[in-house]
């Protein structure tokens, strides 16, 4: 029963791993022969501050994906190709945060800020756009386990219907105000992070 | 039963993965110190087209392969030594479609397009004979399932068959037109992606 | 049974395998033409030295940190929300490791060693608490086997208590003396590579 | 049963499979901003020829080290604590291929050649001393399935006796020939790609 969508998850689990693993490699080790003259290493740490925030919020972020996801396929028995298809255009967009998020660390506090705040919360809305297609393609098909229980299928339905349109606004936000964009974007990924059933798994 | 089989799949699904993700470190997120006077962070973005569009394509490419490989190991019961050095080179090809995409994006209109445009397509061609030499040697040998669909197998076989000399067609249009060349080879892996019986996983 | 925690082991197991094959990208072959003149490759090599002290240790204690992973999760029959999260954090403090023994490699009897000291052992530190805390969230709300050996509960309870104690020890140590710090920290190492039950699994 | 190894094969699946898809990785593309006037993308490539021939070289030795990993394990029912550590320190020696085998490729038909080849068949040595230790500490401990076929512990056991021994004669060769240790490592890695009982997986 849990084999028919064994090889998605192993799969799926592959991907969440690797992209997860990949943002250390944006932690650089300041060189020796690199250091201004009468900078210490401890000043070149600090200095790199934007380079760790965005390595811990993209960990945070891809983590509570990888629950949610982990979550959503607990109640799905079975898939088909095309249940394959969009979980794969999910996980594009999960890839794709190193990159938005690097994006959004460089540009903070710059003139051209509100286009990285773009970037970021519109990659956010994409995978947001993707959860609501494969579950509510899931739903359609009937992929779901018979004995699903209710109560956790409703808990999502609700959970993901307002998502994209609170990353769409957090995305047009970004041409208006950073700040808000981008703790509406990172609100919301506390919001995710909660069990969607409080008190239960 | 399926144990037989679950780890070469847990490998390929491992290579897959990988592959998948990596393709992400070649999106670059612009320095600021790099940025040319007068050039803002949108342009900048938007003149890495070629990059995020070699991104795309690939990662779509090596979804639909995964696809594939998913649908193809449904039907084999168990392995044997040369059924794993046939898929381990069938995964070395998938594992150089990020390079020959990166060449194709640097080169495309450019003089030398053909030999990129040669060597994108020369990567799918092996890979098309890497999937029909797995296939036939499972069928020859006998690892299918017992009680695989016939039709599922005949649709596998067929869609098989021609594979190769398509994407020689496109190896060999290469030296004559390059966009003749890369839209038969983009146009046959959304042959590949369409599910192999209409209406059936 | 073991299937509830299935996709946790996949996924950290994913996360263990590539930050640990990741090391090896630290390994540097040098280029012809960086050789100083009258440098030979053997005496290249040799200086390379720290790099390769650095991967030797960084994978031994990722393979002892998996090993731990391992022997925990095989007393632990189900998951829950929290203990998703907080294997997360944990998995987060793994994938540190290599930038904090690149940094006391390229540090280590330089000025600021003792501020690269504190960084390595400070790593330590919290992946010990999120050991702890991982393992008394399962104690707490109950996630263990029920014929899970209770001398083997004891042994990882045992072990685990006085290990942050010990790292925030050769944390402090970084200050006084390097050495000393860096010293106790590969030594817990070593404790925490032995098996939990002597002359038992 | 077979779960009591289950976590070590995905863990050493996942090891192999991130070493062999990060060879790809080492797969140059030439920028246009870098050929040398009057350079061709064709020649460019072709002069890029040691890279490609140490991909496929080490993609193959790593696909056949994973094949012989397979086939060790598919006779083990269990494993213990310094069987997990022996594994990890053979998944050491294989995540060092690509940089061994880099280094030959770098340095073939310089005056250091020597050198590099030590470094090449010394590496291949290690490995087949951690792959007998594996399997003669399997075997004393206890930890084969009680129905392994005696025919096939005995192929393994006689095909590992001599590995060492071979090993090091390539390594001791490569300071009297380097073709002749370079030769003899690659033959011996295509006499351990070859089925272990001949017309039986």
């Amino acid at each position: 029963m849990d084999k028919e969508t064994g090889r998605i998850e192993a799969f799926s689990d592959g991907v969440f791993a690797v992209a997860i693993t990949l943002l250390a490699l944006d932690l650089h080790v300041p060189r020796l022969n690199e250091l201004a003259p009468g900078v210490r290493l401890g000043g070149a740490l600090l200095g790199e501050w934007p380079a760790f925030l965005a390595y811990v919020t993209s960990f945070l972020t891809i983590l509570v994906m990888w629950v949610n996801h982990h979550r959503l396929f607990e109640l799905i028995r079975r898939s088909d190709h095309w249940f394959l298809i969009v979980n794969g255009l999910l996980l594009m967009g999960v890839t794709v945060i190193p990159f938005s998020t690097s994006l959004l660390a460089e540009y903070i506090g710059h003139r051209d800020a509100s286009v990285a705040a773009a970037v970021f919360s519109g990659g956010y809305l994409l995978i947001a756009l993707g959860y609501n297609l494969l579950w509510r393609y899931a739903l359609r098909v009937g992929l779901l386990k018979p004995d699903a229980p209710p109560r956790a299928v409703e808990t999502i339905t609700g959970q993901y219907r307002f998502g994209p349109l609170y990353y769409l606004t957090a995305f047009i936000l970004a041409f208006i105000s950073v700040p808000a964009s981008v703790g509406l974007a990172l609100g919301l990924a506390v919001f995710f992070a909660l069990p969607s059933v409080p008190g239960k798994k």
